[in-house]
């Protein structure tokens, strides 16, 4: 079979990102300090390099990757598209199935795309450590590859439950030189103000945001990391959208729909928005971010001013929004557990120019199951909410008799989420719907996007 | 820089096997059956495909792969060739290192390179249900993918106490569609007359081998699938070595040094023997298998006929070994703790056309983190070793002044092997060295190899 995989070169690593504010149909709402007044590069200038905040800020097509930057991907980039044939086959559906693998980095995501580039700009302005937040432990466990990268301290505050339930990804960070700090920690006033309030707190993401803030504001050669969310990083993740294209290029067929998973945005924004711009040259490509029913940021959030974290420390985002107090149950694709979403995926849901859909979580470790057995790989949690919707669009496809071609990006493998699968195995896990009216309550308080 | 990666395109998948036997400057001596003649073809019928039995007694140099073996290897292969500069640069050494990472695998080591091809002819064969034992589950995870590809019914036999305490390789398994059993299980007799023995039995690896093979040896629809040591198994696995020396050859270089760890023999088998070639045509060329101190087969084992396994149930292979009842220390690397080796293996170390050294643990995990921070792939317990000798290798370059080319096969991540650095980092693991009085006296029964 000649489509099994479809390969690039080392040369046809991507040279540049692709930046969708160049594309715009209608200019993004700035972000707003807590003066409610737009914010300036300066506001953003104790925590992040100009390279970074220039990227955050700008609205050239296409962004050169630093050499130094492209030597590190090519550890495990280009990253291969598939045909699914044993997927369609166990479906018998006519349609054509592709999916573009990330798990293979170091990291066995995608998160390491942007963590690599993060590292480098830093290094390159005389950073000498880098802080951040992690929850589980994926983007941390990134950010922890790139500083041994760029030989870069990096200070990780780990949500203190995770940093007790989930050592191995700490050991991880670990083994890449990372600090780890169980937050809160005493490395901070924020850590220490709330150790000393409740010595016993579990933690939480906002929590530890405010550490990682803090431990980078205090200091000049020091700078904080985000694994999503802000333009940057969706940017620097468009090299997987820039790829797929050219090896569906090279193939000489395009997908009719485009599927990735969305948490804070960047992995849906990185494999979509490249295919925008087919759709702008009047080519037909639905571009679907898949979130999970017990997080439904874009299906039942607002779009709204609101900020990054629980702790309002952030500038205020524009952003679909399920209120910074929203507390996701504990469903098992830790990455999707945000309540925003990036601004730039936002606005372009807001105009329409792409789809959403939520789906529940028994649903999409059924559908892991089902690729997993047909294709091999091993799918991380995230990754199942995007297989799921095209295993749906493809039994559409069996019941309509169309051959479309479907796209969708295997984010991670899923080898640091057995306990999940073990737990689904078991009967263990459970789909959970926020219920209406408490959506209703915490998006009551959020100023909507004129 | 030019030689970061040396990739072959997906054609440069090797169409042929390699096998040493056609090259063996003085032939095996055959295995043995209980009453002390050489077995015959026909006494492996009952567990193993005629395919495997040929593979298994072949002097055929090449051996083609099949095409749906191939097609399945497009998913990893081919495995790519990495120059280590950054670690290079780390030692200050002026040697060139090279790696071959097999570590892309769905299963995340080199073992589906033969778990592929085994369930692809017990298939064609007409088999239904294949059979295995597995310990920590590396192996079991492997041939549990191997049978989701070719719609074969797994059943692996895991030792209790790994099933009790390293539920995630079972999780992977069951992902897949294999049925997991803990061993001794109320499957087979064996297994039953085990748990009336002492139903709080932790079990064993011979006990599950017995369970396997009983199992498979009962249903005329079954065989039994075995990891590692038998001709074909290092045949299949002679992939990793072919590819190397395609990628080699690309760049112009040939390496001074080849070195793999080795357990079963498989990995530095598969390795080391299509490097033989070069061997045999005059050129210097080191191999030098690596195993660990506490389990020393090649190093410290005598080349004796032995069992496979601790009960006893298989043919007498000659081979190096520490005797069928060595049980070796908890170490880390669990796919390096075998008693015996490979017979091709031993005896090309008997004819002295190969090299072993032992190496403690410590400095195993030592080596691997040095890699990890360096080059960005966490390595697993296993593919230390390998690397603690290319260290190793490289400083003696440094201290010479020589621009050694050093080569070694990195056979899989870490990312199942966490609880293990963890503990590495906590001060929690040391090394260990098997008695040389006890040692003596589990090789005194022996019957050496004439």
């Amino acid at each position: 079979m000649d489509d099994i995989k479809i390969v690039l070169s080392e040369a046809e690593i991507p040279t540049h990102w692709y930046n969708i504010a160049a594309d715009l149909p209608t200019p993004m709402p700035p972000p707003l300090g807590p003066d409610g007044h737009p914010i300036g590069a300066d506001a953003l200038s104790a925590i992040f390099p100009q390279a970074l905040i220039e990227q955050e800020m700008s609205s050239q097509r296409w962004i050169a990757i630093p050499e130094p930057v492209r030597d590190i991907y090519r550890l495990w980039r280009p990253a291969p598209l598939f045909r699914a044939h044993h997927l369609e086959q166990a479906l018998a559906t006519p349609a054509r199935i592709y999916y573009k693998y990330e798990g293979g980095s170091p990291a066995g995501s995608h998160k390491p795309n942007t963590a690599v580039a993060q590292a480098y700009y830093n290094q390159q302005e005389g950073i000498r450590r880098l802080t951040t937040e992690t929850g589980a432990g994926q983007w941390g466990s990134s950010i922890a590859l790139a500083g041994a990268m760029f030989n870069l301290t990096v200070r990780v505050y780990m949500v203190r439950v995770s940093y007790q339930q989930k050592p191995f990804r700490r050991s991880m960070m670990e083994t890449w030189g990372a600090q780890v700090f169980s937050s809160p920690s005493v490395e901070t006033a924020t850590g220490r103000a709330a150790l000393e309030r409740d010595p016993e707190t579990p933690g939480s993401l906002g929590l530890a945001i405010s550490e990682a803030v803090e431990d980078a504001a205090s200091r000049a050669d020091s700078h904080y990391a985000l694994g999503s969310v802000l333009n940057h990083v969706v940017l620097h993740q468009t090299v997987i959208g820039l790829e797929a294209r050219a090896q569906f290029n090279k193939i000489g067929v395009m997908p009719d729909v485009v599927i990735a998973c969305c948490g804070g945005g960047s992995n849906f924004g990185g494999t979509a928005f490249p295919f925008l711009m087919d759709k702008a040259a009047g080519r037909e490509v639905r571009l679907v971010a898949v979130e999970p029913d017990s997080c439904p940021t874009l299906t039942k959030g607002r779009y709204a001013y609101d900020h990054g974290d629980s702790a309002c420390l952030t500038p205020l985002l524009p952003m679909y929004s399920l209120g910074h107090d929203f507390i996701p149950p504990g469903i098992h694709a830790g990455g999707l557990r945000y309540h925003g979403d990036s601004p730039l995926v936002s606005h372009l849901y807001h105009l329409g120019l792409i789809e959403a859909v939520a789906v529940p979580q028994l649903a999409t470790f059924q559908a892991g199951v089902t690729f997993a057995r047909a294709e091999g790989i091993l799918p991380a949690p995230e990754s199942n909410h995007a297989i799921r919707v095209a295993i749906d669009e493809a039994l559409r496809c069996k019941e309509s008799g169309e051959a479309k071609t479907i796209f969708f990006t295997l984010s991670g493998h899923g080898h640091f989420d057995m306990a999940s699968y073990d737990r689904y195995f078991a009967g263990q896990l459970e789909d959970y719907v926020y219920p209406e009216s408490d959506i209703a309550a915490a998006l009551a308080g959020l100023r909507a996007v004129s």
